[in-house]
């Protein structure tokens, strides 16, 4: 079965927003063992929708579309659907009443073009929608099946999983295994994976800052088997850089099972390392505080750093990172203390300390490293390289060079986009 | 002239990776007056991109593709435009001389399959990439401008700024402003603009969790008049809600401008505000130190809150937000406190403090709402919202209930998706 996607919005072509849905849905579909082959975006012009309408009905199986539900009149789901596939609209009183129904709830001002909204495709199942007014709708067609769902991801995503998903058949002859990796290279992931998995299963990488997001993908009777022995030899072949989860998330579970708490000391970084551990829910239970030392007398007032160690060494330095780290772990009472102090630039660099040098410390360990890109993506690295020490010492492979990886992003072979 | 953007890439469209290429290409296309009017994403698979080209082909005057350029089997782009356009490919031995030079620098092992990406469609300009091993090609035929760009942003980016920007004719007669606006809901703000531009020009808008984009664009003579005219107006329409950067920049640039310093105190938004902050340059300048006090031991220790007040009120409570503010004021020697404290979910709330509530403090100004939606999203509409709050203090606009906006996303009519 051959999926496609098609999102409309003039904003999606502008470059205003990126598009989400369509990897959303992308995820949605290849849990349930469909790939989608196609994605077509198109802006809100009436003829072009159609002959992108007509076009994936001619070459795909199942299309759903997003966006262009909306009551204004470059709103074109509803009528390049009636054009493409000959199906007229229909008026259903229903809808309308549950439109009024939700602007009274809501005390809103009722505008007569919401009325647009109450037609669909004759024969079309309809789809609810509590998040919004636009309902979804679908329909079969020669052997194509046709859903509309609305753009905002608030309102398409429930009606996609309960609505739309119940409707298509999804295959179950294949399974999947998931983990992550931190700290090496995208292409040495990809030689250690490819190594084990040969032709016996498929697989894909995806990279974001120091972690490679691997995905394996077994069909056949024999997949569970299969899929259980990849996936030890995986989790051997990475050994310390193993993870079955995301780095801060892993993070925040070691530290709660070990009931070992936690203080961040952060400079360069900015608050980053404490923003993405409290993504986690449940980290109140350790992570008792954090500081974003950002001036040298907050490093010397909050954190009891000596100032002479400042003057001597300077703010970004192996022994204020230590100091930073011990001190917040002492006047905190946690019992580790993480600390990071670099130039995250674009100013602040010097030919002795560029731009990009970050000292990371955990407990008494203090590792450097001269971080590439700009201001975000130096907050970024130093924040994931301090967490992966902080997941290795928890562990107990502190101090693994091999999963501590490269500082400098690895250039050369890209495999595969 | 008919833009078109074709991204190859299975992972692109199994929802491992999000397509930023395909929005940022919008984006320098814009600037430069041109409008994509397709998007087609297309799997690693020959025939299907080879069909893919030859739509595009037909129906568009600029055909922009990335991906499939790398040296692997299922890098298609070179086989592809082959078989679309009709042109053998031909070997450059000057390409391959660049990759081993690169290959040499980095000190990495050569792998013969990189001898693919030396080859290019016959009379097509080559475009050097310095970041990577991967050249981009460009050609013109029966009047269609075709390139083909690596997929790594990092390496793209620059490609198409140095090399096939200067080779395309873009237009001039047209002048685009943009600016942001904070707390208003987006149908409110599409009213007033919508109201004010008519005819006279074409105006977009994108929302992110509180904060909306307004770029408004004019063609003609007169177009520099008329966004005059038309910004003015907007301007004063949107009163405090105006801002011509994005918050967390705005905020910055007036703490800086008015020699203004800060500390923050952040429990729920765990150190999200800082994040934000320290995302600008310069604010070392100003932020004196951020304090994510998550446990009520280190807000009565870091920042001097009477543990009656917490005893009594509860540590989510005005009292409390107000308590915070002052200390880390106080405790830091800076001008201006900013608070938060709430209930960021999924677990602790109850029927009187539901998950979602938060209490924002500026100074001695309290402001309690209850946010919608994930973890996540009530660290970020807490985080702007204090932010809000600390800008119109900046700007003298203090308590302006209409800039400091509704606490729940606005429902009902959605003009546009």
């Amino acid at each position: 079965m051959k999926v496609e996607l098609l999102s409309t919005g003039t904003e999606l072509l502008r470059g205003k927003n990126v598009d989400t849905n369509a990897a959303w849905l992308a995820r949605q579909l290849g849990k349930a063992g469909l790939e989608v082959c196609h994605h077509q975006t198109v802006d809100d012009h009436f003829g072009r929708l159609v002959d992108s309408l007509k076009l994936a009905a001619s070459r795909s199986d199942l299309l759903i579309m997003t966006g262009g539900l909306g009551p204004t009149e470059d709103d074109y789901t509803r009528a390049a659907a009636e054009e493409a596939f000959h199906r007229p609209l229909v008026y259903k009183a229903s809808i309308w009443k549950a439109i009024e129904t939700r602007f009274r709830k809501y005390k809103l001002k009722m505008a007569s073009i919401n009325k647009r909204q109450a037609w669909i495709p004759k024969g079309a199942a309809l789809l609810p929608n509590p998040n919004g007014t636009a309902p979804g709708f679908l329909f079969r067609q020669d052997g194509v099946v046709f859903a509309a769902l609305p753009g905002p991801p608030r309102e398409m995503q429930p009606m996609f999983r309960d609505h739309v998903l119940p409707r298509i058949r999804t295959r179950a002859d294949f399974a999947v295994w998931e983990c992550f990796s931190y700290g090496l290279p995208e292409g040495t992931v990809d030689e250690i994976v490819n190594g084990i998995v040969g032709k016996r299963a498929t697989y894909g990488l995806t990279v974001r800052i120091g972690q490679v997001n691997i995905s394996i993908r077994a069909e056949g009777a024999r997949r569970k088997q299969v899929l259980a022995d990849l996936s030890r030899r995986v989790r051997i072949a990475l050994g310390p850089c193993y993870m079955d989860a995301e780095l801060h998330e892993v993070v925040v579970r070691e530290l709660i099972a070990r009931k070992t708490t936690l203080a961040v000391a952060e400079s360069c970084t900015g608050g980053l390392i404490a923003h993405r551990l409290t993504e986690v829910p449940g980290v109140s239970e350790v992570l008792l505080e954090s500081v974003v030392t950002y001036s040298n007398a907050s490093k010397v007032k909050r954190l009891g750093v000596d100032p002479a160690l400042i003057g001597e060494h300077g703010a970004v330095s192996e022994p204020v990172a230590r100091a930073m780290a011990r001190g917040v772990a002492r006047t905190s009472g946690a019992q580790i203390g993480v600390a990071v102090t670099g130039i995250a630039g674009p100013g602040g660099g010097s030919g002795r300390k560029p731009v990009g040098l970050c000292y990371m410390a955990v407990g008494d360990r203090v590792e450097s490293k001269v971080f590439s890109g700009d201001r975000s993506n130096v907050k970024e690295r130093a924040a994931g390289y301090a967490l992966n020490m902080l997941r290795l010492r928890l562990i107990g492979a502190e101090g693994n060079a091999a999963a501590a990886g490269p500082a400098r992003k690895t250039v050369g072979v890209r495999p595969r986009r």
